[in-house]
């Protein structure tokens, strides 16, 4: 037994279901679903001054595709937008609950739910098919970012259920790189119109030669108002 | 261990149930389903001008068989039609699901459904069936065409349960060829009767000696229009 | 691992069970299912200008038993046959559930069932039972030959739930060998009484010296009579 | 892997469950519950011109036991018997469902069940459990003799839930033997009396030196008349 | 593969559920419950010209144990006893329910209960743990004495739930040589007193040295009478 | 296969669920679950001439825990108590069942519950863990000690759920020296105060330097008196 | 199998279910829960002469998360703080149930909940969920504080289901370093002041060079008071 301890491991088939613990006490088939995760397409979320904002890398460019159709961005209701990273019908079942409840909560409340709400109830189902048989994780990542009472907040959720809010974060391939380069250029004080800018430079510096302006959307909801879209070279245009 | 990955994964049982991910964060089944599908006939269907239609090699040339009951083109609703790639028996449950949908859609409302909310409810069964344990994923990919207000509209919906809008796509054997003309030779400008043209070359093209007009069926639907359907040579003489 | 593909697949437990997918995408257990059909005693099925029937070999041949009891032709109604090949006990269960349908039908809109809605809640009955689990798949194919509207119409359903519609076909033991000699001999200008004539000169050929007419039942439906049945050297005398 | 093919099946599980096909199309577990069938006590049923019977070898000859309480024929209604062969206390579960069944008929037809309608009732109950898992298949064959309309009628069930009609039929240890025997001496005019004469020369000549009188048991049921038993000794003195 | 065909059915893991047959047919893991009774304390049962009685080795004999808490003869009702032999906590649970029903035909009927009821009612209760998946057979024999319209009466039932009627019998340990003794020496015409003094002897043969009459308890119910007993030495007083 | 028997059963792994019989008729998950007890902290319980009592090792001995938190000695009702050895979460499962029990029974009955009820429901849910799959057995052994009526009694029961009454008893570490100790030195004729100095100087004996008068707790019911308990050195002030 | 016992287990699989016992008698899922518990960040609590408090190491410290969403001390009720260590998201469910339990108490009692109700309660749902099949236990300890009736009171919760009440106690990673110098240096006199200042020293002697005042949060309860929150460097300011 010189194999190392990960593959001792799989050989002893401490990965094969969500139920199990390993001697190390990990859960491996959370972990494997979370590399789902890392190949999605990335996307980047700012708590900016004046609103919020999510650019996304649809990855997509495909002239027989509907461009529309293969948006990253979704919107759970006028105040609140999200991005997926990982297995896409995974996340479209998460999304159209939490479209569920925003809506169940207008009705009940007669006011607009916080974003915070929506990311512990997805996280909660996540938590729930981690420790539960019969069934796989949730193979998604979600950035939720939204306004609360006038104040723009921005939340992700993993794999496991675990959730946090941030001031900017992204998910999807490369996440670790972004997040180090947004530690360096992140500050409270940026407008949209500036932090749109610097995420799309934070794209440009990772991708190289890969980064086509033609793949990216961006939604942001300004203070006040509501969700605004825009897709490729326009984005550039934003005021 | 000097086995190629895949076959790792594979002694190793990563690709036993649909409920498990790999270490690289893939589902394995799902993958060998969709192997399935690519074993099925093709189809192509294209958004044109004047309307949308599916072109379809039913494959099958027997003598003994009734050639209407071997259609892979199915109506689901006076203005949808579908053709679908993979086990047919798995096919059928979806397409018959999908048609009582859309009846129950002009009962509630008395209007006919938006195609998209047929790819979309029959994408999340799909999904269901990828992420819970107890059953195998469905074996088939979807391609649905259809009026939505007058505008006509293409979707594919695959074995993941992942679903785009498209102006033109394939399903089935040699999808990525067929695609990959489509590409060079697909414009918005097309009319159904130039658009079956292509699409009859693009076949031919693909299977060279194997192409067999008598094997080929068309469903197309006019703006404002209802569901027409050509058979074998008749195809030809479409106006 | 030189073993050929189908032994490597039998060892890594690929064809275990019906909710499990191959790395071709194929479904073994279901494949297995219908090895059982083809060791089923075969029978011969005819749309007829004046009718049609079903020619069915019993291949029982034991004085002890009651010949009546043996019959593989089965009445669903007063215009619908069907004969099996596979499990004869699962067979059984689907032709009573079969036969409840029929009557249901009867009761609910005072006409007849069309065959072919027959046939497809038998074959929608199989298709679950090739993708949940927690049961095997149903290890029979069933022929179905009636009227519908004064029109002679055959269905042949198989393991897996697909079904198609046809002017002759065969089930069972050999059931290539008697398709290739329909396909021959087979025009639709036949009467029942020459298309039972010819049905049993190819049981002749294909069976040789181990042909017995007395292992034979036939089962008729003439446009607008009820079903006809005839048993051993009487089929010889059918005018 | 030189082996012979049965133990190349075994070495890879196909046998395991009752709910798995083997690569050639037979289901293993049920084959052998066959084999329990035949390592039961036999017992031969005949239809005679003026009745029908079952003669059984209770095959336990112990002074400690009661002797009526381990008989082997069953009352299921007054005019109808049953011998079974394989696991007795399976046997006892599907006896008592058909005593319960012929009751029901009674009360709510005001008349007594015909024979079939038991025989199918509980092939039924055994082809679930040989489809389902969760369970095992039935150990036992049952043969079931009785009345139907004033005519005697013979059935047997076997494991896998498939039933015939029989003139005379054996269960059981070397029931194959004895269906031969059966076969050649057999002829539809025998009395109860004398066919119960053949009967036991039959089982005198298969048992040899191991035939001992006070084992067997006899039950009959003359036209019109009820069911009526005799022991040992008692059955030579037969009128 | 030189191994035993024990051995090699235990290799291949026929004996793992009791839902599996092995391929000679027999339930392995009954059989292995069934060696759970011979390792449980004898008891012997009589019917008598007088009564019946149960005489049972308690085997313990710790003084730090209240003597009565360890009694293995149970009061089932007033006119049956029982004795067990085998998992003394799957025991409780089957008399206690034997008491429930005794209580209930009470109850309903205004009778006392037949104790072939009793029995036929535990033994379908075993019979379904020996059948269904997801639980262990019942690893107990109870032996059943009782009075019927003031007839003494003895029953058995064993862990597949096959049960019979005897005039004597024994259970657990050593329970094939109590029973041939008791061939030798049992006949109907012993009265309780003669038949008790006659089990007592057996112990003694069978158990030798460890013969210890203060570990023994008998149970007797005497015609029209109730049930009586009496412990240790005591029992050698018995009029 | 030199291995000794039990690394066989092991190896074979008829000690995977509580549902398996080894070949040799043993539970072994149900052994496994004992030995846990083993593992467990002792108490010795007694009943004297005018009373009872447990005295229990906590066998914690850390200043940061509060000590009346790490009692092994519980109240069920107010004439009730209870040790514990093995783990202790599925103990508190039990007790707190068996104190609801209580409180049913006197709001009921109006009357203290007999201590041998509470013992056998704790016996029976003790039993259907280690028949039924889907669960482990609870890995507990208890000691119940109380008054019925004016008498004091003391009952132990065991992982399997089998139960008996004691006059003395121990559970947990060294159980078995303890017993044989208790064997040689109780006599009914004990009061309380000579019981409990008996117990300790026993368990001075068997800890040897590891004694330590602070861990011990004991609890003792006088005749016609409540609970009444004592922990550490106050427990030697007992009058 | 000269592996030490430890990889003997392993390799033998009784550490795959949390729902299976080893040879001696542990529950090995449950004890690499337990690794997950002494991978969680660190917290300390303390009962004090004037309240009780938790001090928690955060570990994160990332510019990027909202430091108020990181917290790792939760409030259950006005007078109920908790902190954790292990899988957040399975605390984060524990933690709203307890907070639910305490609002149903208030709306039901009108009174304040005992945090040792809590505790009982987030323990049995852990035992269960040990016990149980079908879901893996909950990989979290949880550390409850609060106040009883104006009595401070500390309680910890460990991934068995197992709870004791404590003056001081640590959960978390060095857990048994942090509690070996609490055993040294915590005396009931500390006020919360003191109290903190010497948690702070303890976490400054275990972390040395990682120790950073930021990563930590305080929350203290004082006698009569609410819960009262500090950050980073304003702990020290505490008064």
């Amino acid at each position: 037994m010189d194999m190392p301890i990960d593959m001792q491991h799989q050989a002893m088939g401490y990965d094969r279901t969500a139920t199990m613990f390993s001697p190390e006490g990990h859960l491996l088939q959370v972990e494997y679903a979370e590399k789902t995760v890392r190949l999605g397409s990335s996307s980047i979320g700012l708590v900016c001054s004046d609103g919020c904002f999510i650019l996304a890398d649809k990855r997509i460019d495909d002239k027989l595709i509907v461009a529309k159709s293969a948006s990253k961005v979704y919107e759970i209701d006028s105040h609140i937008i999200s991005s997926v990273a990982g297995i896409v019908s995974d996340a479209r079942v998460l999304i159209e609950k939490s479209q569920v409840l925003a809506q169940q909560h207008r009705v009940t409340y007669d006011s607009p739910i916080e974003p915070e709400l929506i990311v512990k109830e997805i996280s909660n189902i996540k938590q729930q098919f981690s420790q539960y048989g019969g069934a796989r994780p949730f193979g998604v990542s979600l950035m939720i970012a939204g306004m609360n009472n006038g104040k723009p907040e921005l939340y992700t959720s993993d794999v496991t259920g675990n959730y946090l809010g941030y001031h900017a974060n992204a998910i999807g391939e490369d996440d670790d790189k972004i997040k180090e380069k947004l530690r360096e250029k992140y500050n409270k004080e940026l407008t949209i119109k500036k932090g749109v800018k610097m995420a799309l430079e934070i794209f440009k510096e990772i991708q190289g030669d890969k980064f086509n302006m033609d793949k990216f959307e961006l939604a942001f909801i300004k203070k006040q108002g509501n969700i605004q879209k825009l897709d490729g070279e326009d984005i550039k245009d934003l005021k």
